[in-house]
């Protein structure tokens, strides 16, 4: 993952409005732009402590000290590994380093945090002597990394416990995820006596990555009830911000930030979340700026089908109700997650209602090349009544959606608020999952298109969308 | 999450190649297809137990003796908050149904699991009744639910020590991911007594998901030095097929089967891992059927750096190497993923061999629609030749990339082995990231292209690609 000083600073910006105490703000002497990086965030007069990291080298000290960072986070090997392997040094000589890097940087009016790499593999004991070494050279906060991510909850107490009673100055707590339980450790860590928590938003780092800080927030506020700095509700907010900055999104069963976090689908859950939310919920989701979805599958239970008709404005009869209530299942057996669109065109079609069906496609093409601009033209057909739109675009799918938008200009005020398309793994002829997400007034609609042509997938989806925001059905239920 | 039965069975067959002791095949009385899959899977002679979950309904436990499962999963609500909100009953209720359901599953030979839903925040007390009561009508297992993830690796060690120390049947460990600590509890459960661990594979589920089998067993494996029954080589294999039949992708950052869980980018890592890979990982990806990856970036260290390109057969003298190396970091400082494609290009500019560049796209056109076959065609200069090629495809992206195939057929033999796009999020004109992976033989190539337009995105990935396959730098690096 790489990012730009621009998108570094954002990113500063909204963590230092998180609440966090101290932002890493990057690797200084590793490339120019990093360098710039740090200097830009250093320079804005932050809340939070701004820090960067650099090996035990004069010239990386000397690049963080020109970079304006109040803090260095200065990285030295303690295992036999890492000396030995990747240094060619000897204990002695990583001694002495850790000494003249301590002194060399304090002189130069930096706070220090000592990072010990791969300190959860090395001589517990040559660890305790280099960190008191650093101790004694005026360090103002050591760390032991889990480099590897070998620790388990179990052992990271004891290491800390063992740690916090030998050394007196305050101790972090630096957990990678190789095994899954780099959040697990961290609140272990901090229960055994260490002060600082190192994280990362998402949960990213090398590898698989570094302690998630939202998880470890919402664990030490809502399991351990500790009063933290953080302003919670703003966890998901810079967890968006980070996976478009960084590129890199979370997975939907991702803990707090995901997708799926918050969204209900099984009959038994469903059930019990709209008879009480917290039946499976651990907390609300308004504590991390979200909010609860409740979507429909083959595990629907009745009682979420029903709440999703009425928004939508449909009354059917009890009896119409367990018809649409079955097909629902039966589509949900079919593999596929059911869409508000789905709900609708089946209880439009158990309720009759077929006819009230407003846009239909008629016929779509598309051209475009590197040379010339890419343009659509759609025929539709609206309540009856042949219409086309025409619309160039940045690409074919751009110019069709536009071409779509360009037909129904004059009857609805319609907005599209996000098109989203799966990751496509494979071929050039997998199918293509698009899902949008559109708007009229307050009423929101999301819809999926699946095809091998992505253009085609789209105008599905987006069709459908319009059809579901378009149609008045309360006035319809009320005639029949 | 749905899945069809076919799907179900295809994992269910995965899992048991896995080594799996039991498969919990789904919900028999949730629908048709449900049952459907259910009954499948329980008429393969697997070596695996088949187990089916249902509620402690007469009507459930019907259903999955009827589907030919071997097991049922009876799920019973222990805390008040379920018992009272959600089922509207007591507690002596629950008691009652708890003896009526065991017994009657019993009697018709099911073997049987009781699931104490909620049982992390239940009565301790009552809880131990629930299970008494079902060891009493002969229940095969106990297992408490922790089902909204509030457990702490600490909390739950104390809270199966207590459990097991009372219930004499094998007992059970099944954690939700809500704080992310799903993994790090069901480790500290099987320390404390209990026998059984429930997991998914990818740690799917409802909300944040499930414990993950594949760090559950690693974490056993690696750092208990546990004999397992499953074939840890499987489980890239099996994460891969999960993903790709229920659509649902794990992130980069995911631990043991997520796409960076071993790939190394900072010149520290790479530094190291190419010293001795043990520095940077914490098992062999050979374990879990992976390989390592090294990738470039402004982290990049040199040592990679020159690895990368001996591998492409071209060797830059020292001075030339210098200044390939600062120009990959600035590439990286753009915020770009450094590709192979573009540390060649770079290499190529530095040690002037751009003329060799084989393959240049002048000029591509396409054309599609919902009622007629995509087609594009375009013009390449190759070696100073122009050529044309012309063909049809499933959508734009396939026609486009099929003309440059017909193009160059009579040039070389190249094979485009994946084609990827990241998932896009936001708008129709969002940048679209393709990655696009060839082969030519044995060397295999990676291209990265990114435009507002799928098409144009995906043909400058190919070409990108295809350069770096077809020029032999060996024979062009011993002229200069």
């Amino acid at each position: 993952m790489s990012l730009v000083p621009e998108s570094k600073l954002r990113i500063a910006q909204q963590l230092d409005e998180l609440g966090v105490d101290v932002i890493e703000a990057g690797f200084a002497a590793v490339s120019k732009g990093e360098f710039e990086a740090v200097r830009l965030i250093a320079q804005q007069g932050l809340r939070a402590e701004v820090a960067s990291a650099g090996r035990g080298t004069k010239n990386d000290i000397d690049v963080v000290i020109n970079s304006g960072a109040q803090t260095m986070s200065i990285i030295i090997p303690t295992s036999d590994l890492h000396i030995e392997q990747k240094l060619h040094k000897t204990r002695s000589q990583i001694l002495e380093l850790t000494e003249d890097c301590v002194t060399y940087a304090k002189s130069h009016g930096l706070k220090v945090d000592l990072l010990a790499e791969d300190a959860t593999r090395s001589d517990f004991d040559y660890l305790l002597q280099v960190f008191q070494t650093a101790a004694d050279c005026g360090v103002d906060r050591v760390t032991p990394c889990d480099t590897v991510g070998i620790l388990s909850p179990d052992r990271c107490y004891d290491f800390f416990t063992k740690l916090t009673a030998e050394i007196k100055v305050p101790v972090g707590v630096h957990c990678h995820n190789d095994f899954g339980m780099a959040v697990a450790n961290t609140v272990a860590g901090l229960g055994a006596g260490a002060q600082v928590a190192h994280g990362t938003i998402n949960g990213l780092g090398e590898r698989a990555g570094n302690a998630a800080i939202e998880e470890i927030v919402v664990t030490l506020h809502a399991l351990y009830q500790k009063q933290l700095s953080i302003k919670t509700e703003l966890l998901y907010g810079t967890s968006q911000l980070v996976s478009r900055l960084t590129g890199v999104n979370t997975q939907p069963n991702k803990a707090v930030v995901g997708e799926n976090a918050f969204k209900h689908e099984s009959g038994i859950h469903t059930q019990g979340v709209l008879a009480n939310a917290s039946t499976y919920e651990p907390f609300s989701p308004a504590l991390v700026g979200r909010t609860r979805h409740i979507s429909q599958g083959k595990h629907s239970g009745s009682h979420a089908i029903k709440a999703d008709l009425a928004s939508m404005g449909i009354k059917p009869t009890d009896e119409q109700f367990q018809e649409i209530f079955q097909r629902v299942k039966e589509f949900g057996d079919k593999g596929k997650n059911v869409m508000d669109a789905d709900v609708l065109s089946i209880a439009e079609n158990v309720m009759g209602l077929d006819g009230v069906k407003t846009i239909e496609l008629i016929e779509m093409s598309f051209s475009g090349g590197d040379k010339t601009t890419a343009h659509a033209s759609v025929r539709l057909c609206v309540t009856g009544k042949t219409v086309c739109g025409t619309a160039v675009g940045v690409g074919p799918v751009d110019a069709a959606i536009n071409a779509v938008k360009d037909a129904i200009k004059e009857t609805e005020a319609i907005e599209l608020e996000q098109y989203n398309v799966k990751a496509i793994t494979g071929g050039t002829d997998a199918i293509v999952e698009v899902m949008v997400n559109m708007r009229k007034g307050s009423r929101i609609a999301t819809a999926l298109g699946a095809h091998e042509d992505i253009v085609k997938a789209s105008l599905d989806a987006v069709i459908s969308c319009i059809n579901v925001l378009i149609t008045d059905y309360s006035n319809i239920n009320s005639k029949t």
